[in-house]
């Protein structure tokens, strides 16, 4: 085997896994679904029982200068890089218990498994509890993995909670985060010693329930270009009166570029491109819309994502062409307004193609997908870390209260997950 | 000539139809635009102001039991059906100063001119100041005009105004009306009684403007099909995460029904038909939608207009067989909901052809064009009465404060006016 010997699961992970779950969703319900607000208290709630299982195992147990839970299975070769896994500890409002949760109990159910089979591991294993991986607190994501990198600047420091009622800066320090350090752009971790970073995480789509697929390996994190606010002016007028020539109505003209960008969506998905579209938000200026009345204004956001930079490259180039073409055509103005990029997370081909021998090795049929969510495997990537990620198949999409896991799936990546903590570096 | 002798518009035409426009901007200014709320005290005054000056100038007035304001100019023949002009005295919030008045004062000019010549008219000409033609205040339009006819129904004297402090029959009562007769659907004036309806009005779109045209002959009233609130729902989901054959996003469903229509449009145009269409307003849900969000509902209202039911009928057809061709391909539901149909207006063919012979002889360039908005001419054409309409450049499309009107247009148009009201019916 080229991943080396390994141990199955320890007798008591499913009831382990069962216990932990269970323990997270008391702590974190808010009455709908579970809110885990990135350095809030139930954050917090939820690292202390990941905690207090990592120390009733014998694990060590700190907080780094950024307060994320750091749990360490010490190895034999204290000078070998580490092994990292985990995931993010906080939740969107109202979400589910698997985003982040599982990946962090699924690193702490394999650790425990390893320390009960009596094997002591070349490379010391880390886990690592990470806080503030969604933006729907402070508005931008990774807060908790940029932090280890010294990514966090005096801007993202001064962001205000969803509330209004606090600075990241004083929620930081509030649960115990070394200000100093974090607001200087200390790195906490050397790169250099960490192996990589493996990050077990539901999938936030319905790809492996389509494909009846319980675990998948992760291709790359898509980047995405993001239009919040994209607005089409053209010009009012009685609905009845004006005739088709003299009309500038921005509501056709929205249409006109949306099916536009959808017919070369679909032609690039026919030319083997990786690509999905959004126009999330679309409407007209309630104050002066009406049904007999020629709507003068429309706006819309407008995103794409991608595994590959030359795609999003490309479509953004067509979408700017799109609203230049529909203006001159339609007399209408098209103002694109503020435009973000992220680029696409590259995950390791070395480790990718680990995970995919694993589990064929376990008898698990391989497959990839891309990641459509961003992840803090993206920050990990960009620091020079080798970095991979398993998919665990969730039956009702993402952010939100159904979302949902089968034990036996998350067993099964967990599974997958022990093997390449054990194995060595590809 | 064979719409006989006529004198043209007396010496202090102009003068006096600028200080009626500009006595009704004084009483009817909001501070933005006009206001005249239908059976409110703006359109009263405005009333006031009209019966005034009709009065200084030796012609009879009276109002009818629906409060209208009737001014009569006796003619030879009592026995003979009498020949009525007007249009409407009341106006949406914020808009302009024409959209109705001008063709009150209209007749009123042309009446006075008649007297001034020392013409005593074979037939009775009467003018009417209608009320409550607009369906801002009561949601319902041409109140004025079918309170004539009988049609006023308990339902319609239900309906509260637009700050929902009174209900029209208390509104028409405070006015004057005799509610009695209104709501046993008395009629108020007998059709036999009437040789024809005049209407001058303002055009409510470009097209005079465009064209160059001071006044042009309408050819018809469009009717309309209305669909106040189209609902297309597919999926939430992450955006980022379900590929495209996945997804069942109401926005794209949305554009591809109106931009499949406006195709539909063009063609039909090319074809022939008259047709407009409109989708005045168009949004997702506020509290569910996001950049990130495939989005799950969206909703539009939908309405077209055409001189023709036949063309109406054909649209109608499409629209509901694009709505369930989109909804099978996308995976959505879209249901149309309530519709509403106001049929075309016809107006009287004899008439049109007199009013263009009148422009002929008077030098003035004939033209047609359809009304996209709806008038109180329908009402009476509804009830048997030969209608013909003129409509007067307007710069500025209606139902707002820019509203505009030349008083050399206008003039035009009372002439044209003037000649029709001593002409004996076609």
């Amino acid at each position: 085997m080229p991943h080396g010997p390994a141990p199955s699961l320890f007798a008591g992970a499913p009831a382990l896994a069962r216990r932990l779950f269970a323990e997270l969703q008391a702590a974190g319900s808010d009455g709908v679904g579970i809110t885990r607000r990135s350095y809030g208290d139930g954050e917090t709630r939820a690292i202390e029982i990941i905690e207090a299982h990592a120390r009733a195992y014998g694990l060590e147990t700190t907080r780094d200068a950024a307060a994320n839970l750091v749990v360490t299975l010490p190895g034999r070769d204290p000078d070998q890089p580490a092994i990292v896994t985990g995931s993010h500890m906080d939740s969107v409002p109202q979400g589910g218990n698997y985003d982040g949760a599982a990946g962090v109990v699924a690193g702490l159910v394999a650790m425990i498994s390893i320390r009960r089979a009596g094997i002591v591991p070349l490379r010391t294993i880390r886990l690592l509890g990470l806080r503030g991986e969604e933006s729907a607190e402070f508005s931008v994501p990774h807060l908790g993995s940029s932090a280890l990198f010294g990514q966090i600047t005096p801007g993202m420091l001064a962001l205000h909670s969803s509330d209004g009622q606090a600075d990241l800066a004083t929620c930081m320090a509030r649960v115990g985060a070394d200000l100093a350090r974090v607001s200087r752009g200390d790195r906490l971790v050397d790169p250099a010693g960490i192996a990589c970073w493996l990050e077990l995480h539901i999938e936030q789509g319905p790809v492996l329930e389509a494909q009846d697929q319980a675990v998948a390996v992760v291709s790359a994190v898509r980047g995405n270009v993001r239009y919040p606010s994209v607005t089409c002016t053209g010009q009012a007028g009685h609905a009845g009166a004006v005739p088709r020539a003299l009309r500038h109505d921005a509501v056709l003209a929205t249409c006109a570029i949306l099916s536009k960008m959808e017919t070369a969506w679909e032609s690039l998905l026919e030319q083997g491109h990786d690509l999905v579209m959004n126009a999330g938000r679309c409407q007209t200026d309630a104050a002066r819309h009406a049904i007999s009345r020629i709507p003068e204004q429309a706006s819309f956001s407008f995103e794409f994502r991608s595994q590959s930079e030359k795609t999003l490259r490309l479509f953004d180039d067509l979408f700017q062409q799109t609203c230049r073409t529909v203006a001159a055509a339609r007399g209408v103005a098209v103002e694109t307004g503020p435009c973000s990029t992220v680029q696409p997370g590259v995950m390791d081909a070395g480790w990718r193609e680990r995970l995919c021998a694993i589990m064929v090795d376990l008898g698990i049929p391989p497959a990839t997908l891309p990641s459509g969510a961003g992840h803090d495997a993206t920050i990990f990537a960009r620091a020079g870390i080798p970095s991979a990620m398993l998919f665990v198949r969730n039956q009702h999409g993402s952010h939100n209260p159904c979302e949902s896991m089968e034990i036996d799936d998350f067993l099964t990546g967990v599974e997958v997950l022990l093997h390449a903590l054990l194995s060595p570096p590809p």
